[in-house]
């Protein structure tokens, strides 16, 4: 467990590292976080469920505390961009301070239930991994002539490929995390689902079929949209996805050509929804993607990739994050953990979508086909697209 | 036809007339509209779809035009407090010169597609006479000391009966309307669901109940609510019921005593479902509700009882909406109607809770078990409460 | 002083008269008051000031109290449109209560103090009858297919006069109203200012010569513009004053030709200051102002003469107030009256500006030559033009 | 000339100096600046206006833009503190790189406009030095337990000091800077102003009589308020001077105890003219100020004196700017600059107050009797206090 602990750690210092200290400390909008502070929330996480007491600052409880009320008050999140002290140098030596605390908690003898908030806290480390990615991105963005995270060119691609389907019949399906193994409690407990039968693409929606969404007038035909959608549409003027420019695409390389044959990406649910409305189909049911997803192993395009963007594949893994038409409700028989790490998933239950599949900034060994993601309708920041589905 | 159009087109103006002119025209919160617009709405409604030309004066279509992107632009939602012209004494004409353009219409030889307008236009008029006492309430509850619309005492309850529940076994079952008989598109298609066991409550949660949650600090203890909900308590310094007041209740009829055994009234989902968490139940699946209902006939406190006030009753339906925990989805293989009237329903399906059952303010006649009314979670002005629900 | 007060009363009810009840109730912006509440607010202020006790309804007081933070607690300003009741038919009996109180107090042995009261009641009514017209102004112009106050056409004008100038040596002049007669605490006291030689315009400027602005880009070039003002500008996308239309001007009698040489209206002190900077002169010292109008009688276009819109005429009052460059502050040695009244004017000393000369919906009787009124610098609701002055 | 720009010059570097990249690139509030674009745009003004092309870097003039229309598009003021890139080390090369431009430049033969530029644009860098310590005092006030800027004691202060004061005659005086020397537009033409008999204090006011105003409800008595000020103080909770804290005063040596007799600082015009009314006195005008001003020579707490906080002398320069009645406005036949730098001070005229005599973050050669300095009358986070005058 300790060397699975240093590989998790040291990804997230390997992140950051092409960012100055300027780039780490600056929130570009409230749901945003700074590298800094991912990199100090990480690390509380471990101090503060696993090692158990606050021995470097007294103050990171307050500063670095993400949302869990059971521990205490906390720094508002809109405002962790004013946080420019403790400095990112401070906050590597703290990372450094519990890394030493946790190889000699972990040395001895550590009780099942630790090493499960141990596994937990990795796993939640990968999650910021990606969070850290999406953020850094999104302030990047914000200054496109200056905004490489890493240079090196992406792959052109090619045409986009035949759009093929997977049917199913349905009928009572087994969904979510059995017993063994880890999962978040958002997965569990397994139970059957009623499904109708489907199909599922065997593709994702690419940037070629989106511009033929635009063109056809995708973003100014209300009878496309949901009606808090279109209200949105107008509101922001949104006219393509969040990262497309006229001259292309912005990407963690900086401006690139965008390749017609890749994944649409950073679309919100109100747009997958249009698109999938205006091309004939639908988006999936979290069930329905399991279904199919569940007898195939996790392959695709992660983070451990290094390509840090969407090319497409044949897995229904990676890429990008897939919107489902499920919004993110607890299972039946649900039950929150107790204790603070019980307010890691339950009370975000309302006014999210889930999402399935993890994408070209999620390590693959954080993905499963159990796997629940969640981000409200209007979110875009994410890496995510669409796969699209149909009744039978 | 014609009487059942008369009924209905009575009851508005009957539901109006203790509102003086000032009443009728202010706008107390963008979600609410004037008497005055849900009057002449509900008449443009008659004049597009079923008589198909605006022959009274060719504004109106644009002042009371609601939502349907379809037949063209028209007035701010909310700025329809700013429409002091025209009078509600127009208005009143207006409703006349439609209703004998519609009794002209009625006495010829009426298609079948177009008898199924006419009858939606009726449903859609009881939806208004219950929006109209909901946005009416708020409008007076403004101005408590003089906030009357009709006078007369409330009964004044007795003691909260003891809770007994309904247990099922679930299965397999059949949810939504059948392909005969009126009911919007949103109760269709009918299709099964696979429901664990459950038992559901045989009566609403009381105020008393709902004291008792405040007085064990219920809207002071974060790890009763979902986060969104924790934020609103917050922001917006809830304590209590949206009506209730030091003195009493906020209702139709002045300031009233809180009845104990009286069903709570005008919450949220997100008090609902922190109300549940601390009383450890949960809140029904919409399917869970409408098995239960199906057996039962529609009896209960409706409009038609003129109390317009939750008293209690034994039946699972009238006194107030009852939240589900589930989002307002299409059900598999939902399709909207064709033209201007498929944006009834559908393009509302995001962000949104099902509530079951009708209300003291709704028409008896337009409650069914299949019948699925939504808001979103934040939602308070509707006549909503809580009906408990445990897994077994 | 009764007689007197009889007028001014009547006077009040009669600009009310052409409004429905639906139209003396609703409230168009936060700056505006319902017409109805300006009917009660002035009857107040003689109940509060003078009569000394609410025997009418004691809730009076709470709804009616505009801004004397002495008298205590009070409705807030914004939501003064929520207040459906007391009806317009209820205020205005209100109004008949009061007025017969006040008469049978008249009638006795009034002290010459409460006498300077009822007269400051008076002045203070006829404010509020500019401001009602002003407030109802807009709220019809929120729907200017239905608003005409009262029907009638207006004069069509001729050729913009020739530009004239009234010069003056300046020097050590006194300003401000003497200890005798009637004056509203800010005019006083009566000091002396030292001016350099100036020329002040003979007429006020015109719509032609508004139109030639904007026709050179007056509303797209930042140089001619204060930063706050260019600020906004962009941000309301102002193209031209308040009430001009494609199709004219929309004024008290509806919709209606433009007049070019009719003096331009309803423009905000931003624009009076662009414009002036674009003419290559500037807007006049208030103290300029008064010493050319000081010596000229009080004539011109005013409510008085029911045009209720600008022609122009050769005085240098009426038509429209005249932004002056002057920052509203105190007079040396200003002092507040004691008591709730010294809240009258005072505590508005900040981020205003001064404006001269009474307008044609100001009653002819209000205005005097040291009458100062005052406006935030982005305000456009009042009856509000430019006059030009230029340093020799 | 030389020797003066390069001491300038270092002395921004210099203090900017204590602060991390972390504290400099971000933005506290969108009044702030990030002590990065400080450097920046001090820096850029020099490029354009004097060496006149931008040689480093194409796209920092649309960075480092501040408010001029005439220069081009540039980007948002509020959104300085997305800018990561160019780092603060890039911002350190980019300052030599100008610097060695004008080192070159200023060995040739410069014209005497030019050379008037380059004092404007050195006297501009000096504001730029107040504003990168107000500026950062702000952002690091909002983490006050690792807020420090430098390290160091306060002086501990005395007993507050007899008020006295300082009578004069008025008259006709002369106002505002002559022909010959160095001054801002603003401050010309100097020109004759009557002035009425009038006393100004010896000193400023101090903490300790600004705690009796506190202690005397100062802050919850709406009567000593303008209208404005006194919604603010509701809407924002003020109760005492922006950096007060139960526990002492935020300086820039971080938390220090509260010194009764040194002069209070951060308070906004509202709250000194609420003390002023307060303590019986009034603010003086700025013609007053300037009138004692003038016959006194500039001494007293500055920059130069590095303590970075008000202690008080008997000088009327130094430790705190003082707000005066004036608002902010031409003065008679005031003419911007031609070009681009007349934007400099005239387009500002409106909603603000002018301030006289310098602070303790202001270098002390750029203050002088005629200085007008100047913000709107809520702000606070200047080195901002009070010297009371009276009528006599």
């Amino acid at each position: 467990v300790l060397s699975r602990y240093r590989e998790v750690r040291d990804l997230t210092d390997r992140l950051a590292a092409p960012l100055s200290p300027e780039d780490q400390v600056v929130q570009s909008m409230p749901d945003c976080s700074p590298t800094k502070w991912h990199r100090a929330h990480t690390t509380w996480f471990f101090e503060t469920f696993v090692v158990g007491e606050a021995t470097y600052d007294p103050r990171f409880s307050y500063f670095f505390n993400s949302y869990y009320e059971a521990v205490g008050p906390r720094w508002s999140r809109a405002e962790r961009g004013l946080l420019t002290r403790p400095s990112v140098e401070t906050v590597a030596a703290y990372r450094r301070h519990v890394d030493d605390a946790m190889a000699t908690f972990l040395a001895g003898d550590v009780p099942d239930d630790v090493l499960e908030i141990v596994e937990l806290g990795l796993h939640h480390e990968e999650q910021h991994q990606e969070l850290l990615l999406m953020d850094c991105k999104h302030l990047l963005s914000r200054n496109p002539e200056d905004g490489t995270y890493v240079a090196g060119e992406l792959p052109t691609g090619g045409r986009t490929p035949k759009l093929t389907w997977t049917a199913s019949e349905g009928g009572i399906v087994g969904v979510g995390a059995g017993p063994d193994g880890f999962g978040f409690d958002n997965e569990r407990p397994r139970h059957d689902v009623l499904l109708a039968p489907f199909e599922l693409a065997d593709r994702l929606v690419t940037n070629e079929e989106w511009q033929a969404f635009v063109d056809d007038g995708g973003y100014r035909r209300p009878e496309l949209w949901l009606s808090d959608g279109w209200a949105l549409v107008q509101a922001e003027r949104w006219e393509a996805p969040l990262y497309w420019l006229p001259e292309g695409e912005f990407t963690l390389r900086g401006v690139q050509p965008l390749v017609s044959s890749a994944p649409v990406c950073h679309v919100s649910y109100y747009e997958a929804d249009a698109f999938a409305h205006w091309s004939g189909a639908r988006l999936p049911l979290e069930a329905e993607w399991e279904l199919v997803a569940a007898s195939r192993s996790v392959a695709g395009n992660f983070l451990d990739d290094d390509v840090l963007h969407p090319t497409g594949s044949e897995s229904p893994f990676g890429d990008v994050w897939q919107w489902t038409a499920s919004s993110y409700s607890p299972y039946p028989g649900f039950r929150a953990a107790p204790g603070a790490v019980g307010e890691y998933n339950g009370k975000f239950m309302v006014n999210q979508h889930v999402l399935r599949g993890g994408s070209c900034v999620t390590p693959r060994s954080h993905v499963r086909a159990t796997y629940r993601n969640f981000y409200p309708p209007a979110a875009r920041w994410a890496f995510s697209g669409v796969r699209l589905a149909r009744s039978l």
